[in-house]
């Protein structure tokens, strides 16, 4: 295999790219030049440097203080203006991201790492099931949001997780909830579904 | 011009239906039978002869009862197990319709005929805003339901007849509501829009 | 069924419409006034009046002289300045109106009424393909120009359409050709497949 | 900016990449471990050291021998099975690929770059001008045939190559051509341009 096969080979794994994309990702490597080529492979091989897993929240973040690396925390865990009673579960960084921007929540957060697919046996071995069960066993908490897509995978994901943590929540006393459901910006009546529409009409306000 | 030219133009007004398809609308008539003609032809006649629109909710119905034609209203607005303290206003007959097959509403409609376009000047002259306000003056509710989309034209419409019934609302005493925003089904979090996600967080449960 | 479900399912055998769109043409249909509706129903009923098809090429024409209905010609079929040597077959009378359009043929048509389903047993009960033969014994032909779509349908009908006139051009003498392929207008190369390049580079020039 | 931006604008410079999409490039590698990610940079930077373009065609190809890396052909031109009269010029490497998987063409070939834009003033600065009439004008030919996409920048790339070599072409006296227009695999005759047909119609057979 050659340097443009086994390049094109790293790009397919990429999420969303196709073997047809992922060659034109290499023919365009192959056009820049080198201050390009250098700044960016710089730029990944500095992302496992510099980018740690928040052992709170198991987010990931810029690291900035390297005196003690195994003990900062990210910047949301520190931050003593936000609710520590409060924790949101989301399958990925990226679903946390919206959430922050949506500047409507003010809790601390945990990443799952993925969405618990149908035919999984074995989900702790997937996704972070037990440092979830840990973290709950081991915060004072009277809520856990679970935030997960509107879909089956996202549906599944909760029963999984509400399945582990309901025992805790009877212990502990804290509330488990769920995202509302309703219409999405957007959203056109006539095409909406009748589950949407149920929820519409009982969170109608 | 000729009659396929002619047949063509009827069909370009139908919704969502441009030039080509019209024309092949046309050529699909030329090579049905006769009998497929005139079922179809007497058919559209029929639909003015024997539908009707409720006098009370504007809703088009089928006429079942032709010696009071005048006075007769739709199965809904006549159904005695329906609450009457309960109206909800939906923009067409197709809204009501996706609200009906959800089981989940059990009060009465009013159908104003469209939406409210952003820059329409007269609105009453295009939608049934006096009659809306009529009915709601004559009627003892306990809530007037607005249900539009989630869309710019939804939330303007929305803004229009609020502002029409206020009044009357404060004078009266019943509520007005509208459809809970949240996250529809198949909704991705990742994809989301803050309005949404915040809507979500707020009615989670 | 009531008259709305009733001309729902006529629409719903209109190409390319489904059950939601061919309600929302009933109830676009509700709200026109019955200048239009008459107007609509007089065209359909009149196409199968005044249209008729032409007893030679098969294609729909508007017929002008009513005197002698059974033996009149459609404009193409009896238009002298036509080279009567050169028969296209198209399948459908939009595919015979694109060809027209790019004036680019001078010859005279033959309208199959359809492509031809790969698993069709009795093609001849399903298009013209006796009326076909029948005309191609009974023509001084140079050229028959079988002009399909290039898709897995038109290559199928091609080869029916060959194995029936062959016998025939053997006899008779005339050529039988296909459309040439290539890069279509706004095809892009790296995306082109094989079988077009080939004959994009045989033809080229 | 932090690595994780600085990463998202490195990647959103890739074709067809937008900022979502980037950005999730970047999360994706955050989970990659460190194998992955050591061999996907050091396959990037191994493009630039054992990718070389050929000095004669100018496409990118897998340098084998070191020893005299400025002379060294890429594995077409240097094959003597080739038909070196004939020089097909594409854009592109991507599009040479798609030639030459076709198996429908046993010349050279010379690779411009790009194509050239409509109101591109100094074509000579972004593509290999210069390079290709330097070339033709040192090659015994019978053939150069132009193969750019059917699109107005294919055919403006068209216009200019042929105005820049056409003086060469009558003073050495080899041919011009281009690829052949018609029905690309897949065209529906009911939705072809006219020019599209009238060349499938000028090239039939």
């Amino acid at each position: 295999m050659n340097e443009i096969d086994r390049l094109t080979e790293y790009f397919r794994e990429f999420p969303g790219i196709g073997p047809r994309q992922a060659k034109r990702f290499v023919y365009f490597l192959l056009r820049k030049d080198s201050g390009y080529i250098k700044g960016m492979t710089d730029s990944i091989s500095n992302l496992k440097k510099y980018i740690k897993n928040c052992p709170s929240c198991f987010r990931f973040f810029l690291e900035k203080n390297f005196t003690d690396p195994n003990h900062s925390l990210c910047s949301i865990c520190s931050d003593k203006n936000r609710d520590a009673e409060l924790l949101m579960v989301t399958a990925k960084d990226s679903d946390m991201d919206v959430i922050e921007k949506s500047h409507s929540y003010n809790g601390l957060y945990f990443i799952l790492g993925a969405n618990i697919q149908i035919l999984e046996k074995n989900p702790e071995h997937k996704v972070r099931l037990s440092e979830l069960v840990n973290k709950i066993e081991n915060s004072k908490l009277k809520e856990v949001i679970i935030s997960m897509s509107a879909n089956t995978e996202g549906e599944h994901t909760i029963d999984i997780i509400r399945g582990k943590i309901a025992p805790i929540s009877l212990k502990n006393g804290f509330k488990i909830t769920v995202l509302g459901r309703g219409l999405s910006t957007g959203a056109e009546l006539e095409y909406s579904d009748s589950e949407t529409i149920k929820e519409a009409l009982k969170h109608r306000g």
